[in-house]
């Protein structure tokens, strides 16, 4: 491809709140242009990028005994309404009716056309285990879309949907996956990554993994224990804490705390410790739109997603002003009446002596003890979110850190939840029925690029792997207006296209300094310089933009060393 | 593969409005499965195939200079302005708003987004041509969905976008075009296949070709010259006429025809020729909301497509009933008033004579000479339909036919519209700025999916061509459950997909005979039977799906074989 005719429009404007590298090069380098919203548009440099991407994909999930198949982007309401994903999925899911007024979706997932393309199909346990996936373009309506393509509206997405006849079959496939996920991730030149224990979130089932790029700019909040190797996403980290040593209970004492309503101020006002406050936070329950109300120790948090997962349900804060069951700034530890659930973390076992809110307007009580002072059961549950200096769940060693992860992909043990509301049944060699039991596996191709950008870039701009580069080769002609020097250049351009090499050739006039900046901004990973100096001597120069390494090559042996170059770093 | 795993539903339950083979075959062999109306999955089996379609269209593109790129689906309303598609566009283009309630599409074809990609990056004539294409998903609300993959929903399209300095630099480009769709046809196993003049529409632009497979259930009427080969949709084909002979005029007479409104009744009743009355058909312009009034010869029909062309504006039929400019069922040519424009079509000129509605209830003309009877500037015009009969536009021989076709590719020379209106500009050579000129080049993968079966298919199923099976090879070992019968086909499916052939294997423990009817079926090229009867000579049966020709192997000389016969055969 000639750069003078390829349609990437290399630009220093950049979004002022672009803070990726990922972002901000492929904007810089031609790579992507913005639509609207979240919305981009691939150029060639994007687009071949991300076909490599979905190849070596592809050849892992045919590994697996994958079928690759294609589900509709746009699915009826009824089939979703078999799973109650069409009322339960918010407002993200793109909904709209077709010209006969039928209320139609834009696929984010594809668990129920999997079951609907397999259910008829399958009848007896011989069948099982299989695997379906495709690659394919998916939308979902973004608030927040950012980062270019790390969180956008419209994505290219391989999904893939396993059926197993049991819990260990799933299992043992599952972590064929895992390692498939592995072994795609370094292969398109990624190195950072981990992988965590996550939510399971809208999709159902229970054990789930993320596959996470360690990047200060990534979205979420991951959990690594140094010691075990254990790791999980914040949101959903198991707390543990040490037992707390039983004092000795002191009066039960009223206090005085006027405006100060917060942990920060009543700490402050009283001259305690947080770790001596107790912290009251109100939900609201979706479904039964009554408040909840939890407590935790004062210099912890709530996890809402935990919260979310123990109740199975959706909740929302709920503000207690005008509530006259409640005190709002001064709630503390009582039944509140019988429809309203009362919540105890973990952290609060057995401490002993602590300040909580009196229920009475401008007062806190000094001293309350749960075991002493509170009527009715105590319902103690791990809804508070892990911090440094907390113990790893699995090793209690407390040499954990937090980092910041973008994810790059998940896999989930989903169970019976689609196959049994779509009804799916398989006949097992006794004769019985059973519905199976589903996994799901999810890679975003355009997330993957902009993450193969982001570990793969210096100052100067993009150093694409070998693996998924769009060209291998970019040709720096110095003066192609000298014949003798674009006959080379062109001469070693046919050659290397000839032999299937992808090549790119600056055949613009242009200052070999514009050239040569570009040529590192798009970042091909071998550039050949033709130029007059060393044509003399019959010779180019290569470089290569990862290592910088340089080396002079007869220019009838260029295709020769260019195709070794290649073989050896794939 | 292995069948037992091969999510692909044989059925023997088909639509029973099924009337086209590809339809009925793709659904009886588990190709697809329908997920809504004018919407399907494809499974393993059609998704393999359209991805081999799309790499032959691939191949193609890029030898043009193709670049690859990717748009959006979904695009803003803001884009389509721009053009003044949004809202020229009907209600098989789906809009909604997202959840910022801003109004979006989903893309039905993707000039605008092709624009908006290369015009900040086009500023000189030396970056021209280029062209850009992309592989994608469309969806188009279509209200006729009918005939499987053939006229649906949801489909992926090839669409290429060229962009030129000059209009004879287009039509070099366009014709390329035009001999790589003809290759693309050949390779994917299409022969009876013809290109004609077509009806830009909604594109815009003028000369357009559409690819047509000749079919009798296709949708399209198409017109062919058997003597110069000069072929053109039945829509916009020209008609020719003979001169009429002047005949002597003879004396306007009114006669009473009562109740004989239409053409057939009135030459009935006065036992005249059709070809000596005058039809008129009054439409509805929808811009001025005029009617308009045009005349043809009564054995001839009106075609829309050309006169919605000549009019630059939408029509519809209009009811003359209730407005009393007209006297519906005596229309006959005058003067109906300023705003009211009258048409007739060339194949009325200088024909005399002629039977005419006398605008007054339940009275005809006989003897009406437009000549000398109609005041007023006759207007002459081309919007009669093509019929067989006819005479070539080209050669003017009568030898022609009308045939029945699938359009199975379209190219359009798009000219300024959207680089005009888009306001993208490039320099000259000579420092002037125009803008560019547009070509347009699409091809749907499921229709051509879906005419590939129906061009390769007998009463037994698909014969699927070499070079888009998505498995080559389909093994059928009788008696499978016998050790010998599969170490021995287990043996040839390794070695075959070891050497990158995909294979089928019939893995099943079923009878011979639904193995053998169910490998039609589907179709896969090549078919090899391990029996108990020839294994004991070391064979192995060959057959070939397509000829029926068998032949006889030594087992370890089957991948040696099957090898030569791909090769030979693609």
């Amino acid at each position: 491809m000639k750069i003078s005719k390829l349609v990437a429009e290399r630009t220093k404007d950049t979004p002022s709140d672009a803070k990726m590298r990922s972002h901000i090069l492929m904007l810089r380098a031609g790579y992507m242009k913005q639509v609207a919203n979240g919305i981009y548009t691939l150029t060639a440099l994007g687009q071949k990028t991300a076909l490599n991407i979905e190849n070596i994909i592809r050849n892992e999930m045919n590994s697996l005994e994958g079928q690759e198949v294609k589900f509709p982007v746009v699915m009826p309401k009824e089939l979703w309404d078999l799973s109650g994903r069409y009322s339960s999925i918010g407002s993200e899911m793109l909904r709209f009716v077709d010209r006969t007024n039928h209320p139609m979706l834009l696929g984010m997932t594809h668990e129920e056309a999997a079951v609907h393309l397999a259910k008829n199909w399958v009848t007896s346990y011989t069948q099982l285990p299989f695997m379906i996936y495709q690659i394919q373009t998916k939308f979902r309506d973004e608030p927040r879309s950012r980062a270019g393509l790390i969180r956008v509206r419209e994505f290219v997405m391989k999904d893939a949907y396993s059926f197993h006849m049991t819990q260990s079959d799933l299992e043992d496939y599952y972590y064929k996956v895992h390692e498939a996920y592995e072994r795609i991730y370094k292969k398109i030149g990624l190195k950072n990554f981990i992988s965590v224990q996550s939510d399971s979130g809208m999709m159902g089932g229970k054990v789930a993994h993320e596959f996470m790029l360690l990047n200060e700019n990534g979205e979420d909040r991951l959990f690594v224990c140094k010691n075990c190797g254990f790791r999980a996403n914040q949101e959903v980290a198991e707390c543990v804490f040490d037992e707390n040593k039983k004092e000795d209970c002191l009066p039960l004492e009223e206090v005085f705390t006027g405006e100060a309503h917060d942990i920060e101020e009543v700490s402050n006002l009283l001259k305690a410790d947080q770790k001596k406050c107790m912290k009251s936070v109100v939900y609201l329950k979706l479904s039964t739109k009554e408040p909840i109300v939890c407590f935790v120790r004062g210099d912890r948090e709530i996890n809402e997603v935990k919260l979310k997962n123990l109740l199975k349900d959706d909740i929302s804060i709920y503000d207690t002003h005008g509530d006259d069951r409640f005190v709002a700034g001064n709630i503390g530890p009582k039944s509140f009446g019988d429809n309203i659930e009362v919540l105890f973390d973990i952290s609060l076992k057995d401490l002993g002596n602590m300040i909580v809110g009196a229920n009475k307007k401008d007062y806190h009580f000094k001293n309350y003890n749960l075991d002493r002072d509170f009527e009715g059961k105590i319902n103690y549950v791990d809804i508070s979110k892990i911090q440094v200096g907390d113990k790893c769940p699995h090793c209690k060693s407390t040499d954990i850190i937090l980092s910041n992860g973008v994810e790059i992909g998940n896999i989930f043990q989903l169970g019976t939840k689609y196959t049994k509301s779509m009804n799916m049944l398989v006949k097992t060699n006794t004769g019985d029925e059973i519905n199976p039991i589903m996994g799901c596996y999810g890679i975003g191709i355009g997330r993957n690029l902009a993450c193969v950008i982001e570990e793969n870039c210096d100052d100067n701009g993009i150093c694409m792997p070998m693996s998924v580069a769009p060209y291998k080769v970019e040709i720096v002609p110095i003066r192609y207006d000298l014949k003798e020097i674009s006959d080379v250049a062109d001469n070693i351009y046919k050659s290397l296209e000839e032999n299937n090499i992808e090549t790119l050739i600056d055949d613009r006039d242009a200052m070999p300094g514009v050239k040569f900046s570009e040529a590192d901004l798009i970042g091909m990973p071998i550039r050949i310089v033709v130029s007059p100096r060393t044509i003399k001597e019959n010779m180019v120069e290569i470089k290569l933009r990862s290592s910088g390494e340089t080396f002079m090559a007869k220019i009838e042996e260029v295709v020769g060393q260019i195709t070794k170059t290649i073989q050896s770093s794939i």
